[in-house]
């Protein structure tokens, strides 16, 4: 049963009569149709009615209504007006850029502009390393998407897809002082965006893809990888096996498993699962099984891609085969990225003692929580709404700041798993249990212990 | 003879005795040379010795050891460092992006990003004028260049260019509440920067075109025009001729003659002259010639791209032929976009009565102010050591504030006119003069008055 959110919040205005058992009517009535309330403003007051702001949590737009009609209804009571209070947050856009430099005269202007600025420009001209010395690409990283795959949304093109992009660039900011900026590209084609993002490199000293669709995100970022001299990143991947990887080391450390001995079953092998798998491999589990929609993926499956085809040559050592289910009896671990309610009770019953669940499909999960928690140790969602979780913005914010610092001009797995190891390693020994194996996203020493981590890996130092 | 000027500003610190006459021989070490004291601060104060910081304008990097070398040399004195003010101001960049909504904890967290964003995603989708509402590109303007004519610099090309793109953005900021973010294009081929550009088109609301050198810029500006649906300025092109038709409205009102009555020699026919060119002939003067290295420019001149074929088919209506000289006798206006030091005071004496000269070859002008005014009525300059300078930081700000607010999705030849009608109707009749014919850049009055202009014959309300 969906609980309302904050991220659904609406503000409805109305006119009560001044009686003493107004307010009380006015928010049991929220209450009634299953609203939650979460403030009771009056605006104006007058000798026989007052004009009050309520504001309540609500499912969806139906529910909405239902709560601005149970109120609407009441005896004496008029509906103004109803504001979102997610759509007032977002207008006019949630960026701006800001001068560091003050203008407030000729000599100022002299410096920051002509004709001072043109011995800066020579400078660089000069010794182009400069770059990051005296402009903004010391900090500044692109944020770049073809809106192809948006959160749960799919494809709905770049211009839906900047308030995303807005708010990651936030997150940056508020987490790790990095500068991001988004590049919402009106293209899906490849090469065109391979082009574009080589293109505008120079303001850049790193990339960060974001939600563009498998199998093309694949050859995006190695083709980019390949050409420039900064760090490319795609958080729908790297991000994800980084605090993947993170949480694991601390669930592995929770039922006091070496990984070394685990069999670990990966559920949906697009963006996010491959790049989990890449990275996994990394710490030597015993065997990896990768399943999707077609069941346990072995190496003579027809008709895969060079991403599948890397996958199948370096997972399932035992050469199992059939589905999903067959996968998991007696594997140690489920990590799900793919579709809502694939496993129920009885499969986590299957698996090896203290099984260790990470149901990630957003925002409906693998397997209710609430089911694996009957037979599983330690239980790991995409949600905020239940423990544990597994969040990137654990891990995109820290890894740049630790990139910029370094000055690196490329991202190696090295980087990411050093990454993975400082978010497990926020979490010490005494806070450590099956409903903490991650940081809480607001903890402020996360970025700071992952930038640490990403730089050392960087430097060698 | 050059005044040194904050562009060039050097702090020295030094070991000074701590007699009481040091302070004396320091300054005056400075302005032996030539150097301009502009602050003298003791740092640390000791029994027999002290340290200071002096900062001083300079011409430029010979006369900056010069004046160096002037106080190591003085007895007891040990210059430990110099440092230069404007790379100073430099380190790091000139912008910044910052979040304008509050990120404290989850449910903002929820209301910005996931999972209440996904519905202002979806809104976009549905109905994508409301990108314009709900998102940054309300109020962003990209500042392009592909770093082929920077300044007076050449092409130093996209990384070089780069400190100029972010003055250009922290003025769009100061003097018009515009966020301009930086494109440094890594290429300089037509194809490309037109495909670039269009493809970062969602972000943003209007596209500020920059040092892209002539004859492609042309041909992009054009392409874009007709292929986006936000407003794409060329600065080095509109801008100019947007502040040089406003301050030759007031030069006009100072001699009291009407355009229609003017010929006008306009010398230089690249980005800037030709858009002056073009601008101008919606004013209906008399005559225009347009004269380039070649001489005046004829309808029958050979191998004329197409911005030249234009030109020469809407000037020159009395067929003149000959030189730059041939052209001013009888004229009334001198405009040159050219080259340094290419007229001198005969030739302004042979033109019409109260000659105007505009001389905006920068640094350098066509011809000494002091020269010209020996015989001329106005002059101006590019310099802001002379009055009446010509400086686009009058134009671009309000013209975008004022495209902004109109939600204008195209640029016309009548807003350019009447943000340069606004500019000159800035300065009153009681403070026109021969000296004073634009306002100051730092006029608070000038950016809105401008945005009105645009805004109003953009909506043509």
């Amino acid at each position: 049963m969906p609980v309302p959110g904050p991220g659904y919040s609406i503000t409805v205005r109305a006119e009560a009569p001044a009686a003493a058992s107004s307010a009380g009517e006015l928010t049991s009535a929220v209450g009634d149709v299953g609203g939650v309330l979460t403030a009771f403003d009056i605006v104006e007051s007058h000798h026989d009615s007052v004009v009050v702001d309520i504001s309540a949590n609500v499912l969806n737009e139906e529910h909405a209504t239902e709560v601005t009609d149970a109120l609407d209804q009441l005896d004496g009571v008029h509906v103004r007006k109803v504001s979102d209070r997610t759509f007032l947050l977002h207008l006019g856009g949630k960026l701006e850029v800001e001068s560091k430099v003050a203008l407030r005269n000729r000599d100022d202007l002299s410096r920051a502009y002509t004709p001072g600025v043109a011995r800066v420009c020579n400078a660089i001209a000069v010794n182009p390393e400069d770059a990051r010395r005296l402009t903004i690409k010391r900090n500044t990283v692109a944020v770049v998407t073809d809106g192809s795959a948006v959160l749960g949304l799919g494809n709905i093109g770049p211009a839906a897809a900047l308030p995303v992009m807005e708010g990651k660039a936030a997150l940056f900011k508020k987490f790790a002082g990095v500068d991001a900026w988004p590049v919402c590209l009106d293209t899906q084609d490849t090469e065109e965006i391979i082009r574009t993002v080589r293109a505008l490199a120079p303001v850049y000293a790193g990339v960060n893809l974001e939600d563009i669709s498998a199998p093309r995100c694949f050859e995006i970022e190695a083709r980019l990888r390949e050409s420039m001299d900064i760090p490319v990143f795609h958080d729908d991947q790297h991000g994800t096996a980084i605090v993947v990887l993170g949480a694991l080391r601390n669930a592995l450390r929770v039922v006091d498993k070496p990984i070394e001995e685990c069999r670990i079953v990966v559920c949906g092998v697009g963006a996010a699962g491959s790049a989990i798998i890449r990275l996994l491999k990394r710490k030597n589990p015993a065997d990896i099984i990768a399943v999707d929609s077609t069941g346990i993926l072995t190496t003579d499956r027809d008709g895969m891609d060079d991403n599948l085809r890397w996958v199948a040559d370096n997972t399932n050592a035992d050469v199992r085969s059939g589905t999903l289910h067959d996968a998991l009896a007696g594997a140690d671990v489920f990590i799900g990225v793919s579709v809502p309610n694939l496993i129920g009770a009885d499969q986590v019953a299957s698996m090896a003692r203290d099984p260790i669940i990470f149901a990630l499909a957003n925002p409906d999960p693998e397997i209710d929580p609430l089911e694996a928690h009957k037979h599983a140790a330690v239980v790991a969602t995409g949600r905020s709404d239940y423990p544990n979780q597994i969040n990137n913005v654990l891990a995109f914010p820290g890894v740049f700041r630790g990139l910029l610092d370094a000055h690196a001009h490329h991202i190696s797995d090295g980087m990411l798993v050093a990454a993975a190891n400082a978010i497990a390693d926020v979490v010490d020994g005494d806070r450590l249990n099956a409903s903490f194996i991650v940081p809480s996203v607001f903890d402020s020493a996360v970025a700071p212990a992952v930038a640490s981590a990403v730089k050392q890996a960087a430097t060698g130092g």
